[in-house]
């Protein structure tokens, strides 16, 4: 079971995905990105290699798509908030997105 | 290029469309549908392919995710409203949706 990212720990990866295009959604404790792409079949083929990613960590994106533009946010429903789950998922999809 | 549906046309497409459970949106000439599914890999297994089906027809939906539920809006941007194109959009993924 994942826990709540707090404190140093929360400070520390928050600053890391800053960095990297994410920010956090305001009144949720959650982060979000958009990520863009040259078209829609590379969005959803995107989109797909990050969803066999999430179905086997069982850790899922809420996600919505508009042809070549991807909005991702990531939370943890079991903390409510964010937990270490969250980060691990943000940096394969960065790394996916290449 | 698609023509805005109208009159007797769109009336007839919208009756049928509001029996398989789609919905006018709300100041907007669109229409969307939420579809829910057994769980996150089914969800986004008919995301795949409609997603496939979308890019033949080179008509693509606007839809977001939350593990098993899929919310999607269909218009078409080049008449700014509803187009045929919709409502064989909407067809199809009722279709795979089974």
């Amino acid at each position: 079971m994942a826990e709540k990212l707090t404190g140093a720990a929360r400070d520390e990866a928050l600053t890391d995905l800053r960095e990297a295009g994410w920010a956090e959604v305001e009144g949720r404790d959650a982060i979000q990105k958009t990520f863009q792409f040259k078209n829609f079949t590379r969005a959803f083929g995107w989109m797909t290699q990050v969803a066999i990613v999430a179905e086997k960590m069982n850790h899922h994106p809420e996600w919505s798509n508009v042809y070549k533009t991807v909005e991702v946010t990531l939370a943890t429903h079991d903390v409510d908030g964010l937990s270490p789950l969250d980060v691990e998922l943000a940096r394969k999809m960065d790394r996916l997105a290449g």
